[in-house]
């Protein structure tokens, strides 16, 4: 496959990934295709959740970044409301780290590329989060805004180097 | 080797590198061995650098973590004065993530784990940002607190899940 072939694919697995597994759990998202940009583009974070991706000529992450809005309502639809929209709750930090597993699992056996490991979620709470585009000459990032249902904002930011 | 062994090892490579590359790059450094502990324990950093390291039976994450004093230093020593330290500024925060690659690549070296590979760093920038302790079976998390020259705090916090 062709590097852009390769990320595209990704891209593409990611987005599809992230839909099918929030139906799952019972989480209303939309993804907003018209503001899929290429770089980084997110505002009003305040937890994030990134998995490492390692393998077959690829390196990259897959981020999940959610605004309070966007953290109360997965938290809601995947706990069943058992547990509160606190960043400061390792449980429901790991709620979202959940999230980012399934949907990177998802998206590697979907996007069927083999050989590909992943680390586990390691997940940032914090104020007005922002990640910087990767500089490296080679690493491409793409933003995937996702509207959630009642409100709130999810973000997944994927770079990859594919080589 | 066994698990601990092989976790003591990276945990004890990450750190001695991380002294070695800042002696390198005229950053003083000092571990504050009486603090280093199981478990994340962070406090006011406003940027973040992450890498995932997978292989070998290892998957984990390394993040370097900074106080605004810290990223002040980092960012001075590492630029020669070059670029003020904003966090807005993705070349200010390309040096971070360069930083963690460097430290990351020594570790790994060092630790003579063969066969692991890393992701390109992530970084991320924000207020009061802080990671939330991996909730999976089997993944340990350890951080380890330098303080810095002239003044500000870097931490690295280390997660591996070693099977």
């Amino acid at each position: 496959m062709a590097d852009m072939d390769k990320l595209a694919v990704l891209v593409n697995t990611f987005g599809s990934s992230l839909i099918s597994v929030a139906r799952e759990v019972g989480l209303n998202v939309t993804l907003n295709k018209g503001q899929v940009t290429q770089g980084v583009k997110v505002s009003n974070v305040c937890a994030a959740s990134l998995i490492g991706i390692v393998g077959s000529g690829v390196q990259g992450t897959a981020v999940i970044m959610l605004t309070s809005e966007g953290f109360e309502a997965v938290i809601a639809a995947m706990s069943g409301g058992a547990i509160g929209p606190d960043t400061n709750n390792p449980i429901a930090m790991s709620v979202i780290g959940e999230l980012s597993n399934m949907v990177s699992g998802r998206a590697l056996i979907q996007a069927a590329i083999p050989g590909v490991d992943v680390t586990p979620p390691q997940t940032f709470a914090g104020e007005n989060i922002h990640n910087a585009p990767a500089s490296s000459a080679g690493v491409k990032c793409f933003t995937l805004p996702f509207s959630l249902d009642p409100a709130g904002q999810l973000y997944l930011v994927l770079s990859f180097n594919a080589s």
